[in-house]
């Protein structure tokens, strides 16, 4: 076994600076979609950041695999093939006019690593796999997940007939049309046994500015938040005169304001509980149909995302809504629908991997906070088949899903070098 | 003079209800869209209801004249032609996919009031002229009393280069495709002087169930609101990730959700104080090139239109709105950029007019209510040149602008009384 000093592995990193810098500067190109990126899944966007992915992992001699769901597996052989492997991904799509560090800076962070423990003369003795991982985004196809549960086999009954909000064209479709194989997946086929994954690690950029807030460089992930939603719920009320008196109305606009509110409230009484949770109405829309100056508003539309870290949380707020919905109902003589349900579990950090990474940041002098994800990530389907996982987060200015993301390099050094350090420590063969 | 009796009067009306439900069949087809009627202003809807109005009216042997706006004035000549004329009106013209009752029955109860007038022997000391007004509905090119307003030469500056929001052709062009005359419009020339109108009258339905639920079949009304309007109000936030903690969201819907909100609840104390007025957000939208289910709105789009019987009630509702939208550009870190701002005068009912309805539907034993008009009406056009007016409502289920507005013919025919007993009563020569 080759010891290596903190120091050793800061330099090592370093070293990768520039290609990595090019690197970047090459997906943005890629994608460029002014303003921001699009790296649509499935579509042209996420294809040219796979090929150029691929193209530097051929260059660092791994080996190339893909799957039925066209992620891209690129592997350095640990000295036991035989043992189970670990796995660095992210995702390689984007929100529309995204930013180009959200989920490509992760698959970017794992080939560094991969080249730092390189010039460290360090072998695993397991397989590592840097896993660049298909249409994570669920604004696209509003599946969570897609890739990470199509290579575990754990996609849900009718991800495949699910149509692009954009092209309007099946996820099966699109999965062809990049080389996968939407049949094997219709007959849950699995890439990947989690039985033989030992970890999945993921690196990220914050996706709210507490780093920032906190002038840290990396965050360690206490967990990834679980979900509700409903994607296409519609408050149905009537359209009515707009001088019909207060007593009168069915406003389902107003209906919707009110629920929105409630939410708000809710959330702000969480916080000052400290229960981290969030809600968010994406959509919330009056009917382009109807909808006029002079008209009550008898028809509105929303979306609804309710996250929180913790089930029995989740499952207080499912209820607290379904009251919050009949209160309105009730008060206002209008009808909620809130069409098809989706959920995604909670899927907690591995305590191990996370004290694992504290210790390593703390061995290089890195300042940390403990942070949860207020997103959602592909390591919850992993979590939700067994899998231990762990999570980096990088400071990065302007949040992300909108072009003015901003992660400098060095703060996005200092988490490869937290995640090399570990892959080190606990791969080291 | 002659005199009749209230039972004569009610007898003479009660006597066209045959051909007034003929024609109201008529104006049905006229404007049908299913689901409900449009007659679109300056259009192929409200043209028809025009020709067929006019038809009737030259059965009724009435002379018969137009204006640079298009409007359609049906006169019985008075003994005296010099004297100042009492007009009975209302427009012709609908929402889209609204009823056939709201404009169409004032039209028709003056030429049935006429109808009936000459049956009881009664010959006028003045002109008496029913008028179809041009485009009352103010949502197809968004300015208010376009028709009235012309005949007046009061419209608004600008108001000709409007686009009907589905056509996207100017109201100028809309009108000299109607034969009216848009040159002369936008020289201020006016049909009618408003020195030698005697008063203005007209009938409406209710549209708001007031009459429906205190059981009477006719308002008189108290006043016309004015209004304020934001027909393109905006707010500004930042559109970001689904998970951003609370503390650093800028939510554009949220703040949306917050205004219309603290509007209702403003307006809850209003009624609670017994002072009528109304608020309505009629548009109330994210924006369709960014929502989506898991950002957090940037942007959201609203109008506004606030309603109120005096004018001090107006400004104070304009003063608190400006102070509901700065608290919570505070709070939200957002911005609302209120767009153009429409204004309407508040139309008072003429004191010795309403008196004078009042009268005549106690002599022919017609319980009533009173009435503050929930909606704009063309009145308050005239009523701005100092025109006295007065107005009859008429009951009527489901509100109106909705296909399911439900006007008893019988209930009509109790208005036109209580209509045809004070033209008699005023202008018997």
């Amino acid at each position: 076994m080759v010891t290596v000093t903190a120091a050793e592995i800061k330099a090592a990193v370093e070293a990768q600076r520039d290609w990595v810098s090019r690197l970047f500067d090459r997906l943005r190109a890629d994608g460029l979609d002014e303003p921001g990126v699009s790296r649509d899944p499935y579509g042209a966007g996420e294809q040219r950041a796979h090929a150029s992915v691929a193209a530097v992992a051929r260059g660092l001699g791994l080996e190339i695999e893909g799957d039925a769901a066209a992620n891209l597996y690129m592997t350095l052989p640990g000295t036991d093939r035989s043992r189970p492997k670990t796995i660095v991904g992210s995702h390689l799509d984007s929100v529309p006019h995204g930013g180009n560090f959200d989920g490509a800076a992760g698959v970017v962070a794992g080939l560094a690593a991969i080249a730092a423990l390189r010039q460290c003369g360090i072998a695993l003795a397991s397989d590592l796999t840097v896993m660049g991982i298909r249409a994570e985004e669920s604004i696209w196809f509003q599946v969570s997940y897609i890739g990470s549960r199509g290579a575990l086999g754990t996609l849900p009954d009718g991800a495949l007939d699910v149509r692009r909000i954009d092209t309007g064209r099946t996820l099966a479709d699109h999965i062809a049309e990049c080389g996968g194989d939407p049949a094997a997946l219709a007959a849950r086929q699995r890439h990947l046994d989690p039985a033989k994954i030992e970890s999945y690690l993921e690196l990220h950029i914050e996706q709210a500015p507490s780093l920032v807030e906190a002038g840290r460089p990396v965050g360690i992930c206490t967990g990834i938040p679980g979900n509700f939603r409903y994607p296409n719920a519609r408050i149905e009320g009537a359209n009515d005169h707009v001088g019909l008196p207060r007593r009168f109305r069915r406003d389902a606009a107003m209906a919707g304001a009110e629920f929105a509110i409630a939410l708000d409230t809710l959330w702000a009484e969480y916080d000052e509980r400290g229960i981290p949770m969030a809600c968010t109405i994406g959509r919330f829309y009056t009917d382009p149909a109807q909808h006029g100056l002079t008209i009550v508003p008898g028809s509105f539309h929303f979306s609804l995302d309710v996250r929180a870290y913790d089930e029995a949380v989740l499952a207080e707020l499912d209820r607290k809504v379904d009251a919050i919905v009949a209160g309105i109902e009730q008060r206002r003589g209008v009808r909620f629908h809130l069409g098809a349900k989706a959920r995604a579990a909670v899927g907690p950090a591995d305590p191990v991997i996370k004290s694992g990474l504290q210790a390593c940041a703390d061995s290089l002098g890195i300042a940390t906070l403990d942070l949860g994800s207020p997103a959602s990530h592909d390591g919850a389907a992993f979590a939700e088949r067994g899998v231990p996982i762990g999570m980096i987060f990088v400071k990065n200015r302007n949040g992300s899903h909108n072009p003015h993301e901003a992660m400098e390099i060095d703060d996005f050094l200092e988490g490869t070098a937290v995640l090399t350090a570990w892959l080190s420590r606990t791969m080291g063969g």
